[in-house]
């Protein structure tokens, strides 16, 4: 029980630190924070994380990586699906209380901004995005199952995590606003609107795509000494 | 006595080195640091002082951090006031120290810009102010009070603690400059002007609010691995 | 094999997300990341890396660094040109990747822009881009061969090479974009132009010409505590 | 001897990596590092620096540091002329280098740029520029005491080292440009102009004078544990 509220009171501060980030750079030009912030935030609230619930429930936080920990062989099937609820309950009470705050305030951007969605430039086709959310979340997943390699892990493993995906979102707040995380996803798009709803699905399919192939490479042991 | 000296030098260089990066950012467009940089002259801050003082005195520099490590039982009473009391003096010193180096000087912003607020742009309510810094308290103080568990705690916690900081300033800057931190506020508010020290009381309730209910949760051994 | 592999991987991992970061950049003003998000991109992705393939394969993705190491006397000579094949083989596929991004996307930068080359703005002659590469290389080489070195490795050293990375591109970005790298340079290269392969020579040349004199100095021990 | 040669080339590296990024961000508005990037490049050259060249010399690269730690008690009398010596000309070979680079290259920032000074824009008193310095350079050095000191180091020193010579760089760009420490000064100057020179005693002067209070302090044993 303790380790599913770690992962629900863990997803919330990665959810809200990171999309807090998005709508306080939505403030015209008082203090727009770009890419880099943004990034930042998502990779910052992970490794807080990490060194503060890790030890109790693994600091997951995503059912991507949930996924591709199961799947490399790592943690016991019964805990796949409370993990993975926890998770979007967490995510969901993140943008319940962001989208609170900005209720009512015309100078906030409102909560739509920071949910997931591409086309809405109509900058990417839909096979882009979804190839480029299931590269990215393989690449998370394999460093993640790297750096924590029985064998290899370090107490560098949380910050190398954290500081991966603030780059990945570096690559990818152009084409998607980077997800790479189901539970970062659909809270937001709760709160968004018809729009953020309909393009939900890749942010649930992609990123679990990405994992389970991850977690397949990470049981081959491909990146364990030989 | 050691021990209190500490906090007071950690307290002075906290708030010295975090609001000046807001005073120099004020310089026209001359070196515009923006939310980023003030972020990570507060956190590097913290980090620099937590591997310097921490092994004397903890390196709390901020009442409430010492309200949520004496709650969670980590902390002797007798230490608390006397932990309060340098941590003010050191922020006030600073802010003393940046106000003789804005004194007189039309090119720098005076020491108000550094001082926490809100309403100033009337973009956020007094409740909205108060629930983020209180939040922020508590997210800040959790993740202290597991990063620095006897159980988990590593070498990388002093850093961790200090990113957390940072991550909040990019949250919380649009909305009250980010205090989360009496001392911090206190300080620049007395060299500020009336309408700074009118809202004071809000960096220092809304703080120890976020800090108590941080250090109860603490104290269920919410954080420590079962 | 496994160490081939590894290296494949990486490179692409680090070519990827690097030269993904410069296109991003090139969207308009949506993002402009500039010179600190390109160098953060290159530099975590070599973080990443460390920590995920380092134990595999020392994590070289780089013919300069696998030179420098092998010069060094740390690594032997059958594995020297298999590991660049591999990391020829990882930074292609990469460029692939984002090329077919890009393909029929007139919102993209083209790949081209991720290519390394000098006089494109006619600001720097080319024995300045030769002595720059050449230097920078020496530089990242030899902090490599220190960091790394028996006697004084720490789990920091992942974290110090890619940090040191993300510096020369702060440094080296005006001047021929950064390589210090053959592989990262080849793969664009090869999707780019015809100008952009007759610049290429340089950034193989300079690279190795840095490596060699950073494993010959390594080799007598400068960096050794006496 | 090897010591020497290791302080002459980390000086070298600190001081080239440093003022490079300056000298980069002066391109018109091709590349505009700003502060952050020019504040990363002095503090990542620091810690590449610490675990490269660091178990060889102790990596003080700063004359500053040099008198701190002598005067701390931790250094042999007869290394500190040595050391000074060895920074001042790794320094200038440093100021050397950029000068070759910059000579006849209209679209790059002169050296004099990245020398340091004040008043150039009228904005301080020479008074608060040698406060400023001074009081840097005494806070710099305390957490280098502190963070070496026999009892707490740890293997984060040379990161918290490099990130708080970061942040002081922040805080005092727009001041004097950030010296703290006289090698870093004396090169650039140099090869700047008259201008420079006559300004190059601040640096030295300000710097060692906040240095010999950290040492004096250190001496107490105000940083260490009862």
């Amino acid at each position: 029980m303790k380790a599913y509220a770690a992962e629900c009171f863990g997803t919330f501060c990665l959810v809200f630190l990171g999309c807090a980030s998005i709508i306080a750079g939505g403030f015209g030009n008082l203090l727009p924070l770009g890419g880099i912030g943004i990034a930042l935030s998502f990779g910052v609230a992970v490794i807080a994380m990490a060194y503060a619930i890790g030890p109790v429930s693994g600091a997951h936080m995503n059912p991507a990586v949930t996924a591709g920990v199961f799947l490399s062989g790592r943690m016991p099937a019964r805990d796949v699906l409370p993990y993975i609820l926890a998770q979007i309950v967490g995510g969901t009470l993140a943008a319940a209380a962001l989208w609170s705050i900005a209720q009512g305030n015309n100078a906030v951007a409102p909560v739509s901004r920071a949910a997931n969605g591409w086309e809405s430039a109509g900058l990417y086709p839909t096979p882009t995005a979804f190839a480029l959310e299931a590269l990215g979340t393989f690449i998370f997943v394999t460093v993640i199952l790297g750096v924590t390699a029985k064998k290899h892990r370090t107490a560098l493993s949380g910050m190398v995590i954290g500081l991966t995906l603030a780059v990945l979102h570096l690559c990818l707040i152009p084409v998607t606003g980077t997800s790479i995380n189901p539970a970062r996803s659909i809270g937001p798009a709760l709160f968004a609107g018809a729009r953020e709803m309909n393009q939900l699905w890749l942010f649930i399919a992609a990123p679990l795509t990405g994992a389970i192939l991850a977690g397949i490479l990470g049981r081959t042991g491909f990146l364990e000494r030989a």
